[in-house]
C-alpha cells in the first residue's frame, strides 16, 4: 500500500426533501451568489422555484448563469470568472450534473486567479485559490459533488482537460435521490457507466496490498449495476435510486483510491472522443473501457480473473485468459443491457481521427499507469473499439 | 435508506514514517501543545523521542500529561482541564490508540465549557466548543481517530459513559502501520474485534434499503478479519497492518452507519462490564456481541443469515435458523482463534453483578435499535455470556 494523504470535507446532505436546506447552508459562505446551471430541466422540475425561495428566504443575491452544455466549455466559463470578479460574487451554487458543477469549481479557480484560466488545465499551473461552491446535485454520474478535480472543453481545437486541487473540493453536496427520478434513461444509465469507470479507474493499479480497496471496489461496481437496472425499469425506485447515487459519489470522493496508484488511460482516450465529436461522457467510456480493458488485459491476468470473479460471480479456472475475457465480455453485455454503446459504430464514428485523437491524448506524455500508453498504443485501441 | 447528513473532516496522513509531519501539522492549529499518551511504549519504541523533536523543529511548545489508562479515566480528564485552562493551551495531541485519543477529546471539550465536563456524558449537555486535536495513531481499533465521540469511564460508580459531537473530530490523524509492529497479539486482536463491533453495530439494523453500505459493511469486516489473522502470525507485514489500520478507521469514521439506524446495545452492555471489571474492550465486545446474535437473531433471520453467507462463506440453506447460528458459531470461533475469550468464565467474571450491570446499561431508557431491550433482556443476555 502506497502513503496517501486522504482529505474530502464537503458535508453531504443526502435524502428526501434535502434541496429545501440549500439557502440555509449557503449563507455559511456568501451572500452573493452565482446561481449556475444547465438548461430548462430544473425549471421544469419545479427545482429551479424550490432553490431560488429557499435562497431568497435567507436574503441571499442571486446572479444567474445557466447554458452550461454536456462536456461544459471554456467559454462559459470564462463569461462566469468575469460576472464573478464584476460583482463581488462570493458563493458559486452549482445545480445540476457533473457538468455544471466542473463548470462552477472552473469559475471558481479562475475568479482567484488574475492570469487565464485555462493554464490550470493546460499548463498545470498551480491552484492557489478558489471560490467556495456548494452542490445540488440532480445527476449522479461524475462524482463531481465531492471530488477534487474538474474537466473543461476549450472549443478552440476541442481540447478536454482537467484540474485538480482539494481546494476544489464543494463545501457541501445536497443529494435527494427523487431529484433523479425524472432522468431519461440513457442519462442514467451513461452515469452508472462514468461511476463503474471511476471505479475500474481505480481498481487496476500495480499495488498488489491493497486488499481494502480492492474489496470496497469490487463492493461499489457490483451495487452500481445491481442499481441502475432497477432504475431503468422502475424510475421511481426510491432505494436503487439512492443506493446508485451513494455508490456514485463514494466511487470518485478518493476513498476507493486511497494507497493506490491509480490508471486513467481510459478517461482520457474517451476526453478526446467527446472533447471532438461531443458524445456523451458514459456513452464513450462504454465503448472505450472494453476495448482498453482488451490491449492490457494480459498485463495482471490474476487482477482481471478477480474481477470477473468478484463482479460477475464467474468461475476462476485454470487459465485466467479465458476467464479475464469472459469478465470484458460481461462487462460489455452489461453496457449494452443498459442501452449503451459499446462501440464507435455505433455512433457513427470512424476511423478518421483515430491517429488525430492519439496525438492529443499523448501530446505531453504517456497515459496511463496500470499500462503506460503511447500514440501507438491509443490507435490500437481505438481500433479495437471500431 | 434514511436520511443523512455526513461530514468527515478529519485528514488522514497515512504510510511509512508519516509520523515526521506531526510538528508540520500540528503548527497549522496551534503553538502551545498538551502532548497527551499513555505510558511508557512510545518512549520504549523511540515514537516519543520523534514526535518532541518534530514538534521542537517547529517551536511548538509542549505541556506533557501521560497517564492515560485502557477504559480512560474522568479524573484524568479533569487533570488535563485544568492543565488545559491553566496554561492556555490550544492544541491537544493524542499520541496513543482509543483511549488516548478518547482522553483528549473529552479534554477538548471540558476545556472550553466552565461546568463539569461529566454534563457532556451524563446529562447529554450540548457539546458548543471544542479545542481542536490531533492524533498519531498506535493501536488501530477504536476508529477514535476520525470518529465523533468518545468514551470515558467515571471512577465514582464505575459508569463508562460517551459524549458525541462532529466537534471532536480530529483536525488530523498521523497512521503508520509500522507503529502497530510491536503491539502485543492480544492487543491487536482486541483492536480487531473493536472494529468488527463497529461495523456490526451498524450492519444490524432495520433499514431494508441499504444494500450499498450493507456491502460496505460485509467488505470491512472480511478483510479486518483476514488481515488481522496474517498480523498475528506475522507481526511485521505491512500490508496486513496497513489493511487492517485503514479498515479500522473507516469502521468507524461513520461512513458505514449512512442512510442506517445503527444498534449499539452490545456496546452499552460492554460499556458496564469493562467499566466494572476494567477488562479489554475488545475482549468484552468478544464475549458480549455473539450473547447479543444468539438472544436477537430470530428478529430478522434473513439479516443474520446473510451476515453467515457474505462473511464467512456460508451456504444459505432453507433452514434460515441454522444458516443464521452457523454463522454466529463462526463469529466466536473467529474470536477463540484469534486468542480472545468468548465466555464471561474465561475472564473470571461470575453472575454476581447481572443484575447491577443491566440495571445501569438500562438506566435512562432501553438500549439497541435493531432490538429494544430492557434490563431482562440484558441479564438475558449476560446469562448467554457466562
Amino acid at each position: 500500500m502506497k502513503n496517501f494523504i486522504y482529505n474530502n470535507s464537503t458535508i453531504i446532505i443526502f435524502g428526501k426533501d434535502s434541496e429545501q436546506k440549500v439557502g440555509f447552508e449557503t449563507k455559511k459562505y456568501g451572500k452573493k451568489v452565482l446561481l449556475h446551471y444547465g438548461g430548462g430541466s430544473i425549471k421544469r422540475s419545479g427545482l429551479y422555484d424550490k432553490v431560488i425561495n429557499s435562497l431568497k428566504k435567507e436574503e441571499i443575491d442571486v446572479i444567474e448563469l445557466s447554458g452550461v452544455k454536456p462536456n461544459p466549455r471554456l467559454s462559459l466559463v470564462r463569461e462566469g470568472i468575469k460576472l464573478v470578479k464584476e460583482n463581488n460574487i462570493d458563493f458559486i451554487l452549482a445545480v445540476g450534473g457533473g457538468s455544471v458543477i466542473d463548470s462552477a469549481k472552473a469559475i471558481s479557480i479562475g475568479a482567484m486567479y488574475d492570469k487565464d484560466v485555462w493554464d490550470f488545465f493546460d499548463k498545470g499551473v498551480e491552484i492557489k485559490a478558489a471560490l467556495p461552491i456548494g452542490v445540488v446535485l440532480t445527476l449522479p454520474a461524475a462524482g463531481s459533488e465531492t471530488s477534487h478535480s474538474c474537466v473543461i472543453t476549450n472549443e478552440d481545437g476541442w481540447y478536454k482537460r482537467s484540474a485538480a486541487s482539494i481546494l476544489e473540493r464543494p463545501k457541501f453536496a445536497i443529494m435527494n435521490p427523487e431529484l433523479t427520478y425524472t432522468l431519461p434513461n440513457y442519462q442514467t444509465a451513461c452515469g452508472a457507466t462514468d461511476m463503474i469507470a471511476h471505479v475500474m479507474e481505480r481498481y487496476f493499479t500495480n499495488e498488489k496490498n491493497v486488499e481494502y480497496t480492492d474489496q470496497l471496489c469490487e463492493a461499489t461496481i457490483r451495487v452500481i449495476m445491481d442499481s441502475v437496472k432497477i432504475c431503468l425499469n422502475d424510475n421511481h425506485n426510491y432505494a436503487s435510486r439512492a443506493n446508485l447515487m451513494w455508490a456514485g459519489t463514494n466511487a470518485h470522493s478518493g476513498i476507493l483510491g486511497t494507497g493506490r496508484i491509480e490508471d486513467w488511460a481510459s478517461h482520457g482516450i474517451e476526453h478526446e472522443l467527446s472533447g471532438i465529436y461531443d458524445i456523451t461522457h458514459g456513452a464513450g467510456l462504454a465503448i472505450i473501457f472494453p476495448a482498453w480493458m482488451k490491449y492490457v488485459y494480459k498485463h495482471d491476468l490474476e487482477r482481471f480473473a478477480r474481477f470477473a470473479n468478484t463482479v460477475f460471480g464467474i468461475k476462476i479456472n485454470n487459465d485466467l485468459h479465458e476467464t479475464s475475457l469472459q469478465g470484458i465480455k460481461r462487462l460489455e453485455d452489461f453496457f449494452a443491457e443498459i442501452g449503451l454503446p459499446t462501440k464507435l459504430s455505433e455512433v457513427n464514428i470512424s476511423t478518421d481521427k483515430f491517429e488525430e485523437m492519439a496525438i492529443k491524448a499523448t501530446k505531453n506524455h504517456k497515459i496511463g499507469n496500470f499500462v503506460k500508453l503511447g500514440k501507438e498504443d491509443v490507435i490500437n485501441i481505438l481500433n479495437l473499439a471500431k
